[in-house]
């Protein structure tokens, strides 16, 4: 940590901060410059931080120099971590794509959504139970019934289940069907959530707040983390600006940043940051491209009639072009495309 | 609602959305123009809503008319409310000030806080035992612990308390000692939590999510609504933009539109929106000539040993400068100060 | 300055910069933390800068402590400047109001707005004979007959002149006529104008650019006062923001924080941050009451019939309002309201 | 258009709007809703525009419903242009490297850095003789001389050149040396400057605002193109955010809209957005494979003694790599790379 004085702070303000400092079992090491003094701090940054350092008499501000996350941060480990998907893998070796429907509304829909997942190239399947919604008059999703489709649905065609869940309450009773639990933008600092997911005992797909800084959403994945849970993917999915011709505005250097800063794996959504179905294979282009590590991406069999999303998901004449594009661009940046497990004998 | 059809759109495709909005239980009307045609719709717009029309093909876009929020719209409620605190009232008659300590610390600092903030001219205090951090390292609060001392300190000082609350399963439990539930800024879209929190039996302050339009806001209070609980405040609390200069950037010009479009009560939060002790003042004057119907302030005993956002919180120093100016501006907008309630006899 | 090493960085790195520093001829203060090493520059920064210390090898972050501007800066002057326009004052002790038509029409148009301005209680008058307008195809401004029309009803109502412009090369006409010059929010960083703006030997007014960062409009300031000119007003008119609710977001924060970094006086467009007509007076009361220096405002005899930003152009029933509001509140910060000056004698 | 009106618009509101609508020499189509009458309008719309209809009793909202620039939209010419600079063309066919030094320095300092842009597969050179710099204290780029370089280096390598131009009293110097002009992110709304490039006789590289939304943009563009240039390229490069850790938060999928709303074509400037040299190779691959139709990336041959934006630059170590990629995903969407003119002959 370094203490930047104000131009009119006082040498007693400077000692005053050394001692205190010293008796929090720290060092000082006072720079007298031209027009300000700056003081660098050696020692426990956690005990730095009761200090209210900001607060004394004299200090202009106070800068942080290490990262705040510590589990989930490279210099903890610098190796990529792969997360495992009841067997399926997301990590630095492979690009796993993860599709299916934005909302479960009836069996059939669901598998035929999950069927075009798979002919998609994707290994995963995706599909809302529980849908956080701006507006208390929008569908809500199916809640366990819905669960118990996907889990049908998985038998069925043996993509593993990724649904997301909305409240610490409904935890244990998602972790009980879903083989990953999502957690959405809306929920990014909803931390009894990650807390109550970091001990579900499954792996989290945690968004990316849409108003959401890198640093807070790794912040967001080290509560998980603390909890015993480092099955942790991350995914980027768009933040709000100005620009209103998308829904949201997908921040494609996000994914090589948060790599950089994390061990964790780093997906990206092209479906809900575009919001147009006519964006979603360019932005799968540059997910791939950019490096992700994989595409979670919405499906429809007739969107038109979706309760949720339909004008941003894929339909059947669009599924081949993904899966053509997943399968030629994941050697570009070195990797494989993760097959889809079999489905289990009848 | 009004369907704006793409230029190449063909006399079939007009055709198609004049039927499927017929047999929805509505009327449309063809507006053909030089180089498109518009549908306007007559009828029930959440109907209109499941057609998912912007996924017909030829619909170029699609927007909606009338809010999409409705028993917190001044549309149903032409007059603005007033929601009463324990006896203390929030509304367009009144300015009322919050005061209290960020966090709940010790019976102690709460006390002297408590004392500080009817010093200053509040009539409800503000303290929180559920405190929502980014770090999962930093301060949580004291949980139940924290709610008997504020259920404490109001039997002392008479001032009845407004605390936060994080997760919808502690919503009891909060709500048996407060009389007045906050949700925060990261948790305007916890909608389970919004849900609990409207059927609790007490009022809620709503405050703004820090990355939410004021629409949003709005279909968050909605949420609380519909659950049958109108008496509901929002407080502006700063968004979220480029400017580092503050730690948020307080949107004034939310208040009269918020009071415009809803009739809720809207109130202003001059600390955490600043988030610097010398911002304080200045926006709190701004918060009153704005019209806000009342503010809500940090202020602590001694902020260089607060366990939460020490750098904001006024001091004994400014009390009175606050009192000060919340009696001199209130007549401003035709309101009068809110008295603080009398203390329980011994 | 401060260099943060990365965690990586070899004893060489450190070495390396230690001596190209002393030969910049500053001085580096080396501390070795736990995981991390800073070094803490004295010295010449300028000169500093010049290194491209970041691109170095070893280093993480280079971080500035002093501020970049330095003319416009209170550590060069601490106390506040005083602007005066042909003998109007705008400053720390007088409330100035400067009002007039967005653009400058007809003569009868101007002389009116003119007249509505000295009622609602204007000491400037303010009208655009350039407009820079987001489409080609928009009122582009009379130009020099603008110019005409404005010193015409100058000398008839003897309201000093504020007037934009939008080219260096017409920099020299339009100080011709005007007694202020304005530079708009899409032109803060257009350097050219701004140097010639700095070398025109009238005031000027600096509006903020849309998306500038507070330090960016002092950096842009400092480009005027380089050139010899520190009678330099600013003026906060609204930043980008995600929220469509009103035409821009008034950063009301701005107005404290920029008049404590600077000098310079700092006035407020509730016009165009709003663009609504009924938020004009709600924000002139928030930016008095919050300390600005001034205000200036949209006044049209006939909005209506406006060729520019008629919306939000206050009309003749909301003068007597203005003029209430602005001798009323000037007080609150201890100012009084600057007289408009006497029309000169026939 | 559509006007809105509001739930309180009396039938006179109505026919007034009807008859004002009908002396602009248009007709009128009213809808009337349970809580809302819509009007629709048929006719000129510039025209409407003059009306101010959003300041009429009883309006709530006027929409726009076609584009508000004609020349440079795919409505206009539903074919993709292809630009030629000197012969180079960049267009739907073809992927085109642009690079360079970001600031000319020296003439050795340009043969060089041009030298590794041709080893990079680069078909221009980009280089900075005029550079617009936050800080007036900053180095402000050679100017002439620094034209001269370019001009002579293109000779010596046959590259044709970019460069950028700041005010409209330098476009015709400028263009006496350049073969395309470059109008940087600072001055997308310095019309002045826009007109006269439209005039230069020159293509012109337009780099997106950093704060301007695409149609803004596209309108910028509209500004060249209406006096008589078509031989436009759209640069995006980033917008502003709330998030810090990279320089500018590049909107990858402003291309595909873009190049969706226009015929003009759409590249991408890694260096600029990302602001770190390890972000330039990935966000070029995600430009590539989204379709941009080409890239403009910062090279120096000893970026830490470069006088502007050092730490973006790619070194000698990281052209193969740009040269490889370039190569090989230019024909995922099924392009070719644009090969370099060779240099005259001696």
């Amino acid at each position: 940590m370094v203490i930047v004085m104000a131009p009119e702070a006082t040498p007693d303000n400077i000692d005053n901060l050394v001692d205190l400092v010293a008796t929090a079992g720290g060092e000082a090491y006072v720079t007298r410059g031209v027009s300000r003094t700056i003081i660098g701090l050696v020692g426990d940054v956690q005990q730095f931080e009761t200090l209210d350092l900001r607060a004394m008499p004299g200090v202009s501000d106070v800068l942080r120099i290490s990262a705040p996350y510590k589990l989930v941060s490279r210099e903890n480990q610098p190796s990529r971590s792969m997360v495992s998907v009841r067997g399926v893998p997301i990590g630095a070796d492979t690009m796993t794509v993860i599709a299916g429907p934005c909302a479960v509304e009836t069996p059939d829909q669901t598998l035929a959504a999950a069927r075009m997942a798979r002919a998609a190239g994707a290994a995963l399947l995706r599909g809302g139970a529980y849908k956080p919604r701006t507006s208390p008059y929008a569908f809500q999703g199916l809640g366990e019934a819905g669960l118990k489709i996907l889990s049908d649905v998985r038998d069925e065609t043996g993509l593993p289940v990724v649904t997301e869940v909305v409240d610490a309450a409904d935890v244990e009773l998602v972790a009980g069907y879903a083989d990953m639990l999502q957690i959405g933008t809306r929920n990014m600092q909803n931390f009894a959530l990650l807390q109550a997911a970091g001990e579900a005992g499954k792996p989290v797909l945690l968004k990316r707040g849409m108003n959401a800084t890198i640093e807070e959403w790794l912040m967001a994945a080290e509560y998980i983390a603390q909890r015993g849970n480092l099955d942790i993917v991350l995914c980027e999915r768009g933040i709000r600006t100005f620009e209103k011709a998308t829904r949201n505005t997908l921040d494609i250097s996000a994914v090589p940043v948060a790599q950089n800063l994390s061990h964790l794996p780093v997906i990206v959504d092209p479906s809900h940051s575009g919001g147009k179905r006519d964006l979603v294979l360019p932005l799968s282009r540059a997910a791939i491209a950019v490096g992700a590590d994989g595409i979670i991406v919405d499906v429809h069999p007739t969107p038109e009639t979706a309760l949720c999303d339909g004008p941003q998901a894929l339909v059947e004449e669009d599924i081949a072009a993904l899966a053509d594009l997943a399968s030629t661009l994941s050697g570009l940046t070195g990797r494989v495309l993760t097959p889809a497990p079999q489905p289990l004998p009848a």
